[in-house]
């Protein structure tokens, strides 16, 4: 035993103990007759305390001769401070200390290890082992290994079993790039690394497993943008003889236990919403409903509040929409003047923005006071629920870019008015996706979550006459604005599923070849059912309040897909690829 | 909801209850009047009952189409069975039906879902998710859950956290060969897949995580054997500030708990034995201590108790070993003969086999009268520990094959008497092994646990003098004869890690190649720590007391690294191979 108790241990109770601690070196003052050290550990911090008139010189010399950093043994007694310091568990005691071995020296690191750091992305990428070192980092981590038992341990203790599914499965080229892992005993053949278990946990519902998860790595070659990650995490889950309401209730438990036990937080009443009125009233299929301000639509392809005015931007605009900032109407012209330019920006690219202050003593009063009357300009102040004191927002064109815009704006104005505190949680469901998205490039029907996901029955016929209007049986949770998670009920049934491939272009060999198993599969008594998967690094970095997935994953990828602490990827030997039977070209870095 | 209950729920307190049951149609017996159907989930089976007097004809008349395999819904009355069935746990009662659904029908399966199957192993294996369904493979896989969830429960206690760490690493090519993933984004570089996460757990103690562990996916390029899969799962454990003591007893804490939480059972004390006495008394370094019947040395480097009696087999052996057949004095010649041939088989490679009987009275007779007087016999009787009823049995030889031979007889003694019960557990550590072993082929020395094992203190100035001299600081644990997990006390400083890269042939580039991000982490200041990892798939397997891994993977790979279930690995597209930069040889299959 290297040592008794660890740093974040110790307290009045352990006075005059005996006692030895390990850790690093944090911090050092020496005020010549006396000096103390923060010795650090995962646990805290004890404050370590060498006096001229108690303390060995040999150890005083070997005290002076430590750096940021080291690591070291001490031993020695408890006593009690003469400062107390409130802002630690063990500030009010200090170990008065009799013995010191020096575990390890330290060179200088690269940059501080301090809650706020001077190290830049890079460095402390490339240095991850030290970054982790720091409080926040480690905390991330820790948070991320309390939510992944607490997952378990709610599923566990509603009877799903945990399967491994196979890391080394078959390439299925739909939806994202697989990574491939070239076969050496099978030599021009590869295996692909899974982009999800889907296919595996629906065997499972055919083998009876009737409740499954993993927490599970999956793996997506693509392009990297901002905060994704060639390997990721996922919590999945399947269930057999269910309906989507036993879903929705089981997975609502879950959200409802992670919120309770990992942060004592009551996330309240989960509502449910329907593809189209996200779409309608948030502009989006990932809602943040933590604040209201609805979108109303003034003119669309059912109503029209706006024409016959003569106001020909609204009348040549396939859509207008408004929000009711709230308590807004005492805006500037210079702030009005600056959230028109924030829409014009090219990322939204709207014309301009047209406003209407509902003042607080019930007046109004717009910019397009010219073309519309009180009358107007109060129906519109009615859609958008706006009251006195609010700033109606107006934007209007082409319905998708305008309802995205739209979208932001009120995302934006939220943000201004404070109304998204990362404090907060509010989750829902979004239910009745659209089964396909039609695909512009590819001209073609592609699925709006994947293959597997079954049409709503009623829909059902109009799979090949109208594919557009037909709606599946999938659900997202979101979160505070963010997917963390989305599922459906899948199809069961061989030839709904080989008409699936069918509307999706798959001729019947290439559905064969590559879900030959599957279909086969469900020819041999397969149940109902559905599931989900979360993406458990955002949910992580959600509970974390962070915006980064990347602070809530131990040894992350850059966004070149390059780990640049352990420099992978890597040339590999001649050798190897001899044995691979690749003829690839070979990099020296 | 599609059912009220599950299939192992329903009791006599549920008497005349209306409940809805689904599953699979196990078996039907149709006696005209009545048929009986039990229905079958993972939770158990429940009968069904319907009767020509009181179930409708269109029922009876659908009853009548289902096949084994079909996936049905049924609603009915909890009645009370007039012939009960105590062997399940339902056996009670039985369900009188009123209203069914078929949800899904079933071709015949290609061998029958029984516990006892008339499947082949290939045949099993392509159509896996219908051996799933069978009752001993799920419990197998439930058994492995139940293990997941009590490893965690006792780690997450002793306050490890569970990290991730990355899939998507670095190609090291020592040991075994790793599986690569070829990198779109930079081509001609590639990741490799983990063969355990040994550096990332080692760099998270330099972080300061204190205590790692991680139920982990692990990937071996290697010609696969009986029992091997490419893709295997670890328990994997790190702890810093902690001696060899300390390790031991954590993890003899997690093997206590496992078998007490998920068999019941005490596993009693955990003995610790050397490497050398482990291959002196026992011939191998995983003895089975179920049983004694340990192997004396009657000549050996230090001892001979064989010589001047001008026997030339044992005059010209290096080696000369014996154990005592518990109760074998009475085995006929024809056993003898038979035995002899079992140790002169290719595999073990022994000219013969010399015995003596200590007879139940006391007396004692040899093979080697001729030679040997009852005195020598008596001191042999003696050395092996034999009582008056035991066979002694006698091999010579070259050293190493002798004691293999004599460790496989004993093995094989062991199992003809008896004493390797399956549902007697007994384990042991096995400590000090060699840190280095000669690799004849290579003429170089190996690492015999991985390059990051720390050498014995006090063996390291023999690092370069003699390094077959030097112990490790390694430790394996050993359940019935088979190493479930091993790990060692790390190097922690810069400096002998740099001269152990060296004392295995890794020129100073070399290592900066392939370690430098370990090296440089050292100097950073790395705490003293060690580790340990078990083979989890192993671990269930004897738990579930099988000898093979793959009755305890769900989707497992056969021999040739092949599943056929999925037909993977496969070809690829012309495409995926361009964008990759490959060139290599693509099949059709």
């Amino acid at each position: 035993m290297l040592r008794t108790h660890h740093n974040g241990e110790l307290r009045m109770t352990h006075l005059n103990q005996e006692v030895k601690l390990c850790g690093w070196v944090s911090r050092i003052r020496d005020k010549g007759g006396m000096v103390w050290i923060d010795l650090r550990d995962r646990y805290g911090i004890t404050q370590l305390m060498f006096d001229e008139s108690r303390t060995s010189k040999t150890i005083l010399d070997q005290v002076r001769s430590l750096g940021r950093e080291y690591v070291i043994a001490a031993s020695g007694t408890v006593i009690e401070r003469v400062a107390k310091n409130d802002k630690i568990s063990t500030g009010e005691i200090e170990v008065l200390v009799t013995g010191l071995e020096i575990l390890n020296a330290a060179k200088l690191p690269p940059f501080l290890i301090e809650d706020e750091t001077d190290g830049g992305d890079d460095l402390r990428m490339k240095y991850r082992y030290l970054d982790l070192r720091r409080n926040p980092v480690r905390a991330n981590l820790e948070l991320r290994h309390r939510m992944a038992q607490e997952t378990r341990k709610y599923l566990d203790a509603q009877q799903f079993l945990e399967v491994e599914t196979p890391v080394l499965i078959k390439s299925t080229p739909e939806g994202a790039r697989d990574f491939v892992v070239p076969s050496r005993m099978n030599q021009g053949e590869f295996y692909a690394l899974p982009q999800s278990p889907q296919t595996f946990k629906q065997l499972l519902m055919v083998s009876g497993f009737d409740r499954y998860f993993q927490i599970v790595k999956c793996f997506r070659d693509e392009d990297l943008r901002a905060d994704r990650q060639p390997e990721f995490t996922q919590i999945d889950c399947e269930m057999a003889f269910i309906e989507r309401e036993d879903i929705l209730g089981t997975f609502e438990g879950l959200v409802r236990h992670l919120f309770q036990h990992v942060k004592g937080y009551d996330i309240g009443e989960i509502i449910r919403m329907s593809y189209d009125d996200a779409m309608r009233y948030y502009g989006n299929d990932k809602p943040d409903i933590r604040f209201e301000m609805r979108i109303a639509t003034l003119k669309g392809h059912d109503q029209d509040m706006t024409g016959g005015q003569g106001f020909p931007v609204f009348d040549g605009a396939e859509t207008v929409l408004a929000i009711a900032a709230t308590g807004c109407a005492t805006y500037t012209r210079k702030q009005l003047d600056e959230l028109t330019e924030w829409v014009k920006r090219p990322q939204l690219g709207m014309k301009g923005l047209v406003y209407a202050r509902l003042e607080a003593d019930g007046s109004i009063k717009s910019s397009v006071d010219k073309f519309y009357d009180e009358g107007a300009l109060r129906s519109w102040a009615t859609a958008a629920a706006a009251q006195p004191g609010d700033l109606i927002l107006v934007l209007a064109g082409d319905e998708a870019l305008t309802r995205k815009a739209m979208s932001e704006l009120r995302l934006e104005m939220g943000n201004r008015l404070g109304l998204r505190n990362k404090d907060v949680y509010k989750a829902l469901w979004v239910l009745d996706f659209p089964l396909l998205e039609w695909d512009e490039e590819g001209k073609r029907w592609n699925a709006m979550h994947h293959p597997f996901t079954s049409p709503r029955p009623e829909d059902l016929e109009k799979l090949f006459s109208d594919p557009g209007a037909v709606k599946a049986n999938a659900y997202d949770m979101v979160l505070n604005g963010t997917e963390i998670g989305g599922g459906s009920i899948r199809i069961h049934d061989r030839n709904m599923q080989s008409q699936m491939f069918e509307a999706l272009g798959f001729s019947p060999e290439e559905a064969e070849a590559k879900f030959g198993f599957l279909l086969s599969a469900f020819e041999y008594g397969a149940p109902p059912h559905g599931g989900i998967a979360f993406g458990f690094d955002r949910l992580c970095s959600l509970f974390g309040g962070s915006e980064s997935i990347r602070d809530f994953i131990a040894f992350p990828k850059n966004n070149a897909g390059r780990d640049t602490m352990i420099d992978a990827p890597s040339a590999i030997d001649e050798k190897q690829m001899r044995e691979l039977g690749l003829n690839g070209k070979t990099v020296k870095r």
